[in-house]
């Protein structure tokens, strides 16, 4: 029986461009696919929600400029389910902003909140750690995380420390969170087991983190003063493009959660990858051949000489035929060629003279 | 003063593959504009002769299946300068053909023969030696070429040697033709002096390499019998799909050239060459940077820690980046991405794989 409190935020209004040149300005990562399945991450990640949360509930944020990508990505999303923020400012606003629209409508409402640019697998697990963090949510202020059993020592992903073990089904409470550590002390905290990979995925009632948000954050909600009346109104639009002007830069980890003692997270071994590097990438590409090549088909191609490169075109019908390439990054679409080793220096350093004015066209 | 009587045969129906991808069986070299001018090898060729031949007595001969091409290149061509043959048979049927449609106007032409994806320059000197060539082959049933003084020991072109010493404005009798000979024997040849390049471009009165063909390549002018009926015809159609259905395959350089005791050359001097293989193309393109990368453009590039590199790309405005590479040959176009190491043997074998049925679509 589905739970019509139980309301969802989805948060596309990422502006990420570390994978240029397959993202872009005008197309972030939320709204491609790597693999071969023809499904944008939003796309999965609204197909993912809607197998917990009434279709009518989920609530997609992003830019204004984005509007159409989301509107041709989720056709079926319906016009008041989408909310426009003018400008990007972290996810505490985008996540002050939808819990208002959604208070408005439910004052009961549990909310989970997120991103729209992970991969998730072994959907039985998420969903059952989903349905477990709402009903457990709902009868409490509990602001929970999603947090994933980590796999192996991984510098690119903020961890949670759990303050005792967990139970089956119940959530245990935080007692750290820390962003990205280093190598060393990423080994460390998989060592004690008594870390987790933080998902950036929410499941809180929506009055608790209004209530948080004020008490942490009123930089933030003091802006939105007067928002049951605005929020709706003729009014909405220029109402917010004038608090967004002022609206402070800030995450939801930041502003509340690193900050509340009342911060739970529910240890999950679903499959999770916040694909944030050309590393993470190549894990994730749909093909890998016998000689480490990764590439994101399997068609339309011959590779002789050639491994450990990760190979992407975003043209189907394009035949990539390459010949003594090793350890390279080749990302071929309509208006860039970038070839570049495959080395994190290289490529950072590659990539930021490649954001340089004069190729301000390409980005 | 132009003169009436001459005429000049553009050869355009080469099907050349050795530059695939940036060359393609509905596309070969001819219809392509290598460097940044924008004007293909046809329409420099066509250009090139009209200084020197009225434009009303310049034909092409090409495939039917290049038709296309060529009037949307010439559009000026009149429709009955254009000679189409129904199949490729090298360059004796081809220049029968169109000797016998010159003499069906004017039996005391003179005709340049020419192929049309050569690259020249020094233009005046070129024009002056055609003109030269042009005035001694009227009063006489020479055959002549145009010899190339070589800068170097090139085993990629054929050789001609002079059976004397050469007079300004004149010809000299031709002692032997040597196709393609091996470096050793090249670097010999240039020692001599003796030696020009054969550029391909012939001058002759349209009657002497008709005869000429008569008594040597009696397997080609044997098949036109009755060709005064036929030509202009409504039969020439049908009359030409049977004939060249037995018609060999046979240069003019062995079908005639290499047997008649009639051939000369005129040594001269301006810039030629025939790209025929990638390091020729390395040595024609356009840019060259200062680590020795050649590339067919100046802008919209961005080459680090690149050296010796030949980069092409079909699309103007499309941006290459590439980082760390060195000796390759990276070639962009709309359906192919071919990047192999700038060497002949690794090249030949793996463009004979691209060769193979499974990538006919790119043919």
């Amino acid at each position: 029986m589905p739970n019509n409190h139980a309301y969802c935020i989805i948060m596309a209004g990422g502006i990420g461009s570390r994978f240029w040149p397959i993202s872009r300005a005008g197309l972030p990562k939320q709204f491609l696919d790597f693999s071969i399945q023809g499904r944008s991450f939003l796309r999965r990640t609204y197909d993912r929600m809607k197998a917990v949360i009434p279709e009518e509930n989920i609530l997609v944020v992003t830019l204004e400029r984005y509007r159409e990508q989301v509107v041709s990505q989720l056709p079926e999303l319906p016009e008041e389910n989408l909310l426009l923020e003018p400008y990007n400012r972290n996810t505490a606003p985008c996540i002050a902003f939808a819990t208002y629209a959604i208070l408005q409508r439910d004052p009961a409402a549990v909310t989970v909140v997120t991103p729209s640019d992970h991969a998730i697998a072994r959907h039985e697990v998420f969903n059952r750690t989903l349905l477990d963090a709402i009903a457990y949510a709902e009868g409490s202020d509990a602001l929970i995380t999603l947090g994933v059993v980590p796999t192996r020592p991984d510098s690119n992903f903020g961890y949670i420390q759990m303050a005792g073990h967990p139970e089956p089904g119940s959530p245990v409470k935080v007692k750290t969170f820390t962003e990205k550590p280093d190598a060393e002390l990423a080994r460390v905290f998989i060592e004690t087991k008594e870390f987790l990979w933080n998902s950036g995925i929410f499941v809180w009632r929506a009055e608790a983190i209004r209530r948080a948000l004020e008490k942490y954050a009123p930089e933030i909600t003091r802006l939105w003063d007067g928002w049951r009346d605005v929020l709706g109104s003729e009014n909405e639009k220029p109402f917010l493009e004038r608090i967004y002007t002022d609206m402070p830069r800030i995450s939801i980890d930041y502003a509340v959660m690193e900050k509340t003692d009342n911060a739970w997270v529910y240890p999950a071994e679903f499959r999770w990858a916040d694909i944030g590097n050309w590393e993470s990438l190549y894990e994730y590409l749909a093909y890998h051949d016998e000689q480490g090549n990764a590439l994101n088909r399997t068609s339309r191609r011959l590779l002789k000489d050639c491994s450990d490169n990760i190979v992407y075109s975003t043209r189907d019908d394009k035949l990539l035929a390459l010949r003594g390439m090793e350890d390279f990054i080749v990302i071929d679409t309509d208006d860039v060629l970038m070839i570049c080793p495959r080395d994190e220096e290289k490529l950072k350093d590659f990539l930021s003279q490649l954001a340089m004015p004069e190729y301000e066209e390409y980005r």
